[in-house]
């Protein structure tokens, strides 16, 4: 296979090599199905055990509070649609910025005789916070709010809207797939200031993809999406994905350990990037918001993203046009609508997301490629025009 | 690991070497999220698109009737739930030996205003045809029988069944989860009779856990249980468990391969175990239905049996007690008491399911060692009482 750099860790990450290595027992010979009683099951229930005390452990989190799914879309359905099923049909508010899979389960509530309030951002991406506090006044039941977005990486002060909320008596969701690993996150803190559910997923932090966690504060009553044999204290039926979740758990650790460290070269590439965009002209997303180290998300006017995406993978850089993660869509980002962004330079969005394997080479390589493939571009653009 | 002798496939199977081999690339440097539009995404997209295929020829579907899920569980969720979800409330008919996965379902909907009515088995376990065409006098609207049992291994004869829901308009569901492997499955077939829906999941065939797939007549229409990115034509949203989905489709081609020459072989040690069993007066459940080659229920009615399979474990062969499957659950099997077995003697019922790592030398040695044990539990038994 043809190898580009790979830009775009915000869609997923290249599993850890210490990762695969403690999933392959459980891909051979301990194949057990956790629910047995016999020395293959108790040893697949050993792993879970101990894969959930390290997920637990990377998010300040009890192990208790950790239930396994498959995936974050699923982790953030099961939280939307099965608090509400515990709850009479009432209000509901979630950020404009959301990733679909909170927007659509959302959306899919107010057939069932809820109604949905999106939380306005500012320009930079930013919930607005009185806004916030004047829907609040109307007693949500359920709000989410993410960590971080995918798309511009900027990161939202939880604390605050947690306390709104809170005073309102709802539940407060976040999604932290996109923040774990990239900033340090504890659900203790988040707990206290009064978020009960945070999720997590293992493909974006070096992990397998199948694997994913709904951390909950257990005062928290939710009705399974998938019911069946009991799994996860009734709340995700199904056999457990061992060898996914082992390597979840390894996945975590080694996050946990190296966020720290990574975050200052993270940093100082994002800062390289971005000093190198400016100069070529390009119009950066979210620049004056807190954001994640690694997430750079830009545009540039005259040119489409999808095609300056496709050029770019041809010249042996992988990165992300518009809302990745998500399938084919031809619409502008709805992240960069909810901050107001004129949809011409919408439609040039590309996504940067750098990780643990980039370095500076890359980035200086990316940027010179970049210049010949924008100047490529604009003389195209300006013989066809 | 101490390695018990294997005689849980019904609980789940080890995974063939070679869906281990088709899988590691995935796990390692082909990483991409199918949706992402470069080297990477292109990648996996491909990959899954082959592996659907795959399954799909496996049970004489086409490809784009495949629906992929994270496991069984999910899959029949899927199916009754979010058929359910586009229909007005009404009458819903589920075996009453159906795995929990679709009657915990079927029993969450009765919240939504629909009736649940569990249709009776013979003491065979056999759906009981007049009951049934009785019941599809009152025009259900989702009908799901299970083709082959997974305590009893007892098969329905769908045909018929199919036909009576078909003249009742209800959408009829099987889940396939069982029989896939052990028996020529034909989608085609079956949904010309009737059936609209089917169940399989890849580690019960020798593939992973983490997929498994709702094969779908189009004419069904689905609200999906995990909304969001669009995935599987929007029918379950989430990013693709690729090297799962590659393990999944590589199982189904062998699993279809191997069928025919494997239920030979299978069906004699069965039988052995059978005569084996007869011979030291244990009872058989199911005796007289056809049921799956590999599959043999049976109780001695002095025993209990946790504690059997415990000694058996112990001794080093891996059987399943009542109910496998599921977590922990004390109460006996609710298969036997739709049987209308004595509670008693369902308290002692353990299961024993062949799989192709199976040799006559297993099953002659677990019978001596059941022999053993056995005489050894009934002198226990004698001591105390």
């Amino acid at each position: 296979m043809f190898a580009p750099v790979y830009l775009d860790h915000n869609a997923s990450t290249p599993p850890d090599p210490e990762v695969l290595e403690a999933m392959l027992p459980y891909l051979s010979g301990q194949f057990g199905n956790a629910s047995s009683r016999h020395e293959y099951g108790r040893a697949a229930r050993w792993a879970i055990d101990e894969a959930r005390s390290q997920v637990a452990a990377a998010v300040g989190a009890h192990a208790s509070e950790v239930v396994f799914a498959s995936g974050g879309s699923e982790a953030n359905n099961l939280l939307i649609k099965g608090a509400a099923a515990c709850l009479k049909p009432g209000l509901l508010a979630v950020s404009a910025i959301e990733h679909p899979c909170v927007i659509k389960p959302a959306e899919q509530l107010c057939k069932r005789g809820w109604t949905l309030e999106k939380l306005a951002v500012d320009a930079n991406g930013r919930v607005d916070i009185n806004n916030f506090a004047m829907i609040m006044t109307r007693k949500p039941k359920i709000v989410s709010v993410m960590l971080a977005n995918n798309e511009t990486g900027v990161l939202q002060d939880l604390e605050p809207l947690a306390e709104h909320a809170r005073m309102a008596g709802a539940w407060f969701h976040t999604d932290a797939v996109q923040a774990v690993g990239k900033l340090a996150v504890d659900f203790r803190r988040l707990n206290a200031a009064g978020v009960h559910a945070l999720t997590l997923s293992a493909h974006k932090i070096g992990g397998p993809k199948g694997a994913a966690a709904l951390v909950l504060d257990k005062r928290v009553e939710l009705e399974p999406l998938i019911a069946g044999g009991g799994q996860e204290r009734g709340l995700r039926s199904g056999t457990e994905n061992v060898a996914a979740i082992v390597g979840f758990g390894v996945a975590c650790t080694l996050a946990a350990e190296r966020q720290a460290k990574l975050a200052k070269p993270l940093l100082e590439m994002r800062r390289r990037l971005e000093a190198g965009l400016i100069a070529l002209g390009a119009t950066l997303f979210g620049q004056a918001a807190e954001r994640l180290p690694n997430t750079v998300y830009f545009s540039f006017p005259e040119l489409d993203g999808e095609t300056l995406v496709g050029h770019l993978d041809r010249a042996g850089y992988a990165v992300a046009s518009g809302a990745a993660c998500s399938s084919a869509n031809p619409e502008p980002s709805h992240v960069l609508r909810a901050m107001g962004v004129d949809p011409e330079l919408a439609r040039g969005a590309v996504r940067i997301s750098l990780g643990a394997g980039n370095r500076k080479e890359h980035v200086a390589g990316f940027l010179e490629t970049l210049r010949a493939t924008v100047a490529g571009l604009r003389r195209l653009t300006a013989m066809t025009a």
